[in-house]
């Protein structure tokens, strides 16, 4: 057991700085796990005398990513630099190409580039491993591929992004607003100064690609994911899903239909109940169902340096260990070009909250909307009455195909009562 | 790919027909994830010509499993007879002498001889899998041994037999008493005809032995677990828990403290809100906590045939793409032998019910008895008064020693009032 594992660390944030760490502190444990030491012996990052808070001296240093993937110093190539484009990019294509095992945490990167990347190594007959680009607390990359291996998926859903569902948790445990708990989240490091990608779903959506891929053994087709983010959450549709029993949550949905897959990522009203419901904070989980499984969920930390550099560890030992097999389960030329179901061929219940002025007649015009359409109306709450002022309406619908919805939300909408655009929010039923 | 991986299946009862059956439905998928065709080329069980409601025709037979162990048509040896003696232990010794892989769903097996067999299996160089002995529907051994590999492990604890989980969720759902509802499950097929491996707890501590042999690297203990069933538990105990806010589940719990590894398996009260709390009916959990992820929780069917054959294949497969590794994630040699911290030492909140008679001065005798051993009361519950006829009290107390509490009540159980042994049922914060 003299040979050691030599590792490039690209990207020395957080993560990148956890990994190091990870290495060092559990050093003769993975040694023990791994059969071989495993040694960071060259990083890169943009600034090479910022203070990191660890020792990189007797590290070998790196200005260009690319130039660490070439480098003949390394074994693995960990890519912790992020974004799907530029330097993250083209040093994990330069690994591959070199013929070096590439490690990444960059979900954005294997969204949109999975099936090249996948590709390439594929032909160099490397590992293309990326445990931590989703869910970096659950080892959800190696359950779906390895652990349900025996079984068709039919669907799977997740809580995917744990600055949404931090931000929804404290939503509804205080009562506070959208963006007073977003800007709350980025004073506490748990949003980013641009908190877009997560609070309008992509980061999600990202996650979802993935893993629909993985578990229907289908091309990644981020392109194909339906989104919707969170900022439109008013802490009045808080108190109204608990009012109904329900609770608000971002969630990610892939199912494998005859029809075509969907991919679709948007709050959702779960019962309280629900597994998914009690979910809170900065956790993700997922959810499988499976032929032979049944149900399987997994639940632990989204992301964080510890949680992420776990899963990125896993990853390097995996390679150690020889056993990381192929990047989507299967070779990529086995993955199926699969069509979309589009978000309007979705049948579900819903809730609708509505602006309206407090005239006589605009309750028989809006639920006359929905009839036409042939939407069944459940519930309604309106509270108060004011001849001043616009109220509020609040509906829940029955199980109706989305299309229907928005034809008749169409017509709600042009109402000379209705005042502001309809809100909507899909119900899941578990 | 035009190789087949030859498998013999020892054992033809439920799970054996359940993994032919996976074998076969999924057998194009499963070549194309595997890399090779996996085939049931040879079987065994006792009786040959029992109709198991499957097509075996044009399988080599045996009427002993250590044959099929030792036949030149078979690749690995899939044993699924049951009970840690016998041909199971004879069967899987002669598979790994011989030099073949092996694939178990048992626990008594591996919680009995796991050390041994692991040797003989490093020593021949081949696999020893059994992610189906433990939690069939969750793949916690490949996460434990893989996707936490980073971590070292502190505690775990799981809901780990489904029969127990299932009795005990529907005695809270029902009111119904213990023997009642055993019955019930018992016609149901959710418990044996001879249910006390169940009930008693005992196949809960083969698993969580296994659980804490991977999770600590430490060799499997399984005489050191302290094991206390469910059969004590009454209808009022359920309904007492109800009301402080508690659920009452069977755990299996695992610490790695510096005086030694916690193992026992018994009756809990835990919140009501608490993630255990939510695992219903015939599901499993498991909850992990390293130093580097943090909590991660896992859930899923325990048995049945679809989730134990869904393991078993998950095992082949990971065999046929040869990333099996060592049986408890290291050589045997480097697992450690480590003490046990006895259940006295064990510190937490209590849950005392006991039947006393209603006479003047008997709250002041059992009081006295906790005071005089450091023992503090936290919440009591007598209702109704009744000179004729015994009546019940409730207690709970604050966090203690196991010890203190022990010598209270051997006192309180002396006192001429108190005509029943006091039950006690352990409070878990979490």
């Amino acid at each position: 057991m003299s040979k050691a594992l030599r590792i490039g660390v690209a990207g020395l944030g957080t993560v990148g700085i956890g990994v190091i760490k990870l290495l060092r502190e559990q050093a003769d444990l993975l040694e023990a796990r791994a059969g071989v030491a495993l040694t960071v012996s060259a990083i890169c990052a943009r600034d090479k005398d910022r203070d990191r808070g660890i020792n990189l001296s007797g590290l070998v240093w790196h200005d260009d990513p690319v130039s660490l993937a070439n480098s003949p110093d390394i074994d693995i190539f960990v890519e912790l630099i992020g974004g799907s484009e530029g330097p993250a990019r083209l040093s994990v294509e330069a690994a591959l190409k070199a013929g070096k095992p590439v490690v990444t945490a960059n979900k954005a990167l294997i969204a949109h580039h999975g099936m090249s990347l996948a590709q390439a190594a594929d032909s160099s007959g490397v590992a293309l491993s990326y445990e931590a680009a989703v869910a970096g607390g659950i080892p959800i990359i190696k359950a779906i591929r390895e652990g349900l291996v025996g079984n068709r998926i039919s669907s799977l859903q997740g809580i995917l992004n744990g600055t949404c569902n931090y931000i929804l948790t404290t939503m509804r445990d205080t009562g506070r607003a959208f963006d007073d708990v977003l800007a709350e989240a980025q004073e506490l490091g748990y949003a980013e100064a641009d908190p877009s990608f997560d609070v309008d779903g992509v980061d999600a959506a990202h996650k979802l690609a993935i893993l629909a891929s993985l578990a229907f053994g289908a091309e990644i087709d981020f392109d194909a994911v339906y989104i919707e983010g969170i900022r439109a959450i008013g802490s009045d549709d808080m108190a109204y899903a608990e009012e109904f029993g329900l609770r608000i949550k971002l969630l990610g949905i892939a199912e494998d239909t005859p029809d075509g897959l969907v991919q679709r990522v948007h709050p959702v009203m779960v019962p309280a109940t629900s597994p998914m419901a009690a979910v809170e904070g900065v956790f993700n989980a997922v959810v499988t169902e499976g032929d032979f499984v049944g149900l399987s969920v997994l639940e632990g930390r989204g992301a964080g340096e510890g949680p992420t550099a776990s899963a990125v560890v896993a990853d390097i030992v995996d390679i150690a260990c020889d056993r990381a097999g192929h990047a989507f389960g299967v070779p990529v030329n086995r993955l199926k070009k699969r069509a979309t179901l589009p978000i309007e061929r979705h049948t579900g219940a819903y809730y609708i909250r509505l602006v309206v002025l407090d005239q006589p007649g605009v309750m028989a015009d809006i639920t006359a909307a929905l009839r036409d359409n042939g939407v069944s109306l459940e519930n309604v709450i309106q509270r108060g009455h004011d001849p001043e002022a616009p109220v509020t309406v609040v509906l829940t619908v029955h199980e109706t195909d989305e299309a229907s919805l928005l034809a008749a939300l169409a017509i709600i909408e042009k109402l000379d009562s209705v005042v502001e655009k309809p809100h909507m929010i899909r119900i899941e039923a578990s």
